[in-house]
């Protein structure tokens, strides 16, 4: 245990998420050998991020205005709408510069031993942007585990019988991978999913 | 990338010791997801402890008095002194409760190749503590590794003719460890510093 201020520093931070004990201890000697103003530019981080972000009152994703810089982006596709679990998983697609559309951000994914029921997920927020039929096509991308398949069933059932064209992203190889590294699940989907070669 | 004070605060994590960029991320959206209070608290944390820690003016451990609760302990012996690297040495060694002495903290370890020598630890400090003739016996607990040894060294030959008993901790096999999964550095010091049994 450390005097008062330290040990307060290593408790806050050890709350924080992949953040252990060592580890804590080592973020707040590096803070104590630290610039005080650099460390209040990060105090002040934290409090401005409180303070200015919200969620995006169209996809829910984050914002610092009430609609995102993708939703107020007139140039984006409205009839293609891509669902993810996170707002990180926007920032991934956005990457690939392969997507024109908009997005709707769920919130996480179906998860019944966590306690995550589609209520807890902004799904009837997902209905009432499908319902005025300007949205074609739908693709879902959630994870490809477990809770993130029991969210694509879920939303796929959901839809069914909206004339929405309804697609998940491709499970397979990871491209620059090895199959002998390949675990047999990723294999089997990278069978399933085979594509014809023209010969 | 995202927009303002999220990647604002994503950047100012990913400086921290041992937070990557992903770790960054995940810490960032936790903060997003945590109540603002809790925020405000972790900020505060961070500041105070700039605010309020310093390091104690005899042995160089952080302290948020002039003097630290051991240096200012007189329960505590004037007569043995244990000089350790890092003020994490001492809350490690304090864990232990086999050591009743005072401590002196060096602020670091010898290490040429990142710039650290001699005149840039608390040395002269300690020979000045040592110069009184309070101080009877020192034991050397800086880290069994090339630095902690290179340290160890230097400062006892820096003590030679003093008058002082002078020690290193010892090395050897860790308690409940395994003799197969000891290193031969490790196994060697064993063998070296075997002990009599009573037979």
């Amino acid at each position: 245990m450390y005097e008062g201020a330290v040990q307060d520093l290593i408790d806050e931070l050890g709350r924080l998420p992949g953040v252990g004990p060592k580890s804590a201890q080592r973020i707040a000697f590096h803070i104590l050998a630290t610039d005080a103003d650099d460390v209040s530019r990060l105090a002040r981080a934290l409090t401005e991020v409180k303070a200015k972000v919200r969620f995006c009152e169209v996809c829910g994703n984050v914002s610092e205005q009430e609609r995102c810089r993708i939703c107020a982006d007139p140039r984006r596709s409205s009839a293609v709408l891509c669902v993810v679990e996170e707002p990180k998983d926007v920032v991934v697609i956005e990457r690939t510069r392969e997507f024109a559309g908009r997005y709707h951000v769920l919130g996480g994914a179906i998860n019944p031993i966590d306690g995550v029921g589609p209520d807890d997920l902004r799904i009837r927020e997902l209905m009432t942007r499908l319902a005025d039929g300007e949205i074609e096509e739908v693709i879902i991308a959630t994870d490809p585990n477990i809770e993130g398949e029991a969210t694509a069933t879920y939303l796929t059932r959901m839809m069914r019988g909206m004339g929405i064209a309804v697609s998940r992203l491709a499970s397979g190889l990871p491209v620059g991978g090895d199959l002998e590294y390949a675990d047999e699940v990723t294999l089997g989907r990278a069978f399933e999913g085979r594509r014809r070669v023209e010969v």
